[in-house]
């Protein structure tokens, strides 16, 4: 008897990575046997199956008339990676649709299945590249510098056809099921999760330049000592970031130099991340940024470099999506929560183009990208009840 | 003619590096044709001249009766070093027994000159090896352990022999010119240094431990970071130094773990130096040190692991001998200023003895340990008639 918790075990069994977890990357053995077991499932349930020129696995219900209705996720891992990230989403989507076919609920529009491509990104650090070339966001240049085009004609792909993986005019809607990967849901006790938006990410790389001198030889009144400027930066981004509701910070990295115990360091050296899911909030992430470090380096009488690494913008979700999936996860006895995400997935990507939405299911201890992580098959199968609930009422 | 200034750069001949400055290290081929130079010079003015068991070089006068006062400092050097570091005050020891000899001095009490081995440390990390084996104080375990066994038998010396190098019973007083390695004295306008103790240094590896974190999903209020205790850890050392007139602090070496931008550190290491030149200073130094971060862990729910990685006891430096040094300076026509000595010196081992004093000459930007170090000839050469003038007086 199929199910989501069977195809779940079954999945975690391709690429399963000796050193613990799941390592399936984009364009690799792993995965392309991953998606192999995926189109054999797809089409056992009679649905138009495809691997499109990005690698995306599509499943197609063609039915009624007018946009498709699309539900899915990514098949990719990170290195050991979890079981549930991604997965989860890809596999509820055919079980939505096993779900419906066994009710012999006939679509009025259709219902499309999908298992994007290189969600995680972490082989050649392009991210969500699959829903990219879907949506048409293909960003060719910077792909083959970083040696797509290599990888993917070793896969028995043609780099010159990404173009072609451009099917959005057909899409009206896009929903994808995921692991919470955060503590939230947990903590409140709650079920399933209804994101409202997907958080916005800003990325820098600090530089503070002061002068590196002896410690014991120079008075402290006569240091410029790089590492104070960088210590008092995290502690100024923590402080705005717990004083305000929608936003984040974090410094994951950081450096003195020239590293010796005995040396003032004369440059510090930090990675600062600030995330914020509402388009408001996100705006003000840079000027604040830029103003927080100037004020120090100018206040200790430092030099500073700030340099920008990465920028995503915050991605809201659709209003009357949400509104179905809370109803529908009421409706399966599911309590439920209101929620940002606090990192990207697919959905990012396809909601700056259409309505798109998001349940999340609970992570126990908060945990992924990690073989530790974790959520109950009774989460994961109401999580998929919910959602073909939502979707019998967009496609009836 | 011989002079102080001519001898320097003969010296800085000796090992120079073609990176650039001067490399001289214990028991190497250079280091030994510095020593064979500086004992032709020494027999050239009618001393006794050994090379003791422990390869310091030692210049005998021996005249009148009672114990010796001795002169010198060290010819090792770092990598790439400056040519004054040390140098100057054996150099200066050599200029001074010159000068004397030249006047007709006829002294009451013998009049030694050493020249240390192995200062600096940095090839086994074994400092003043030569200045502790002289005043009996060796630790053969340790130093066995760091091949220096190995170094001596390859430089022809025996490492059993090295408790022969004792020679403390026959010494009353130590007098050491050297460089202030500091900017203390240049930026006051001042000539000469008179040197009132030698800091203590107390050095701790610490480590905050946290939770390591997704930097997008974890709300704020639920994050255990670790660097921020460390950054919390960096300022307070700092306040502390600040506020208080006999203390410096530096955090040289930080890392964050796992150390990805989009990671909350779940553990980040330090490493702490804490200097104090008064002995109630630095017993204050541990506690300190030991309850601010046992408060900022347990403030930011975090575990520490505190562990001390070095501690070198402050030497409070002779009285008299510091009147008389200053008296001299004075009567060469020299400005003078007290002040502590932020760095280690053979001085240090020695004060733990007998009494003993400094004599400092500016820095040129407060730099050391580089081959930018330079001090002016006028400076060297004052501060060498300076000695000469407070030698006199002790040898009368």
């Amino acid at each position: 008897m199929p199910s989501l918790t069977a195809d779940l075990e079954t999945a975690a069994g391709i690429g399963a990575d000796p050193r613990g977890g799941v390592s399936r990357f984009a364009w690799t053995p792993e995965l392309a046997r991953a998606n192999e077991w995926l189109m054999q499932r797809l089409a056992e349930l009679g649905l138009e199956v495809e691997l499109d020129p990005a690698g995306n696995v599509l499943g197609r219900w063609q039915a009624g008339a007018g946009k498709a209705v699309l539900l899915g996720s990514h098949l990719d891992t990170v290195p050991n990676g979890g079981r549930f990230d991604g997965a989860l989403g890809v596999l509820a989507a055919l079980d939505v649709v096993r779900r419906l076919k066994a009710a012999g609920v006939e679509p009025t529009r259709p219902l499309w299945v999908v298992s994007f491509n290189d969600e995680e990104g972490g082989r050649f650090q392009t991210g969500m590249l699959g829903s990219r070339a879907f949506c048409g966001d293909c960003d060719l240049e910077d792909w083959s510098g970083r040696g797509v085009p290599e990888a993917m004609a070793e896969a028995g792909f043609d780099f010159a056809r990404l173009v072609d993986a451009r099917r959005l005019d057909r899409v009206g809607a896009y929903l994808e099921l995921h692991i919470e990967q955060g503590p939230v849901l947990e903590r409140a006790g709650v079920d399933l999760g209804v994101v409202t938006a997907i958080t916005g990410m800003l990325g820098f790389r600090a530089r503070f330049l002061g002068e590196a001198n002896h410690a014991g030889t120079t008075p402290m009144e006569l240091r410029r000592d790089a590492l104070a400027g960088a210590a008092r930066a995290v502690l100024a981004l923590r402080h705005e970031a717990r004083s305000r509701d929608d936003m984040t910070a974090n410094v994951g990295v950081i450096t003195a130099e020239p590293g010796g115990f005995n040396v003032v360091p004369g440059a510090a050296e930090l990675t600062i991340d600030v995330r914020s899911p509402a388009p408001k909030g996100f705006a003000r992430l840079e000027p604040f940024v830029r103003e927080t470090l100037e004020r120090i380096a100018a206040e200790e009488g430092l030099g500073l470099e700030l340099r920008e690494t990465h920028r995503k913008e915050p991605a809201v979700l659709d209003a009357d999506l949400q509104d179905g999936l809370e109803a529908a996860a009421h409706d399966e006895g599911a309590s439920t929560l209101r929620l940002p995400s606090g990192a990207g997935h697919d959905a990012t990507v396809l909601a700056h183009h259409v309505p798109a939405a998001m349940l999340f299911v609970p992570s126990r201890g908060g945990l992924s990208h990690t073989p530790e992580e974790f959520s109950t098959p009774e989460h994961c199968e109401l999580g998929a009840r919910a959602l073909a609930r939502a979707v019998r009422d967009l496609i009836s």
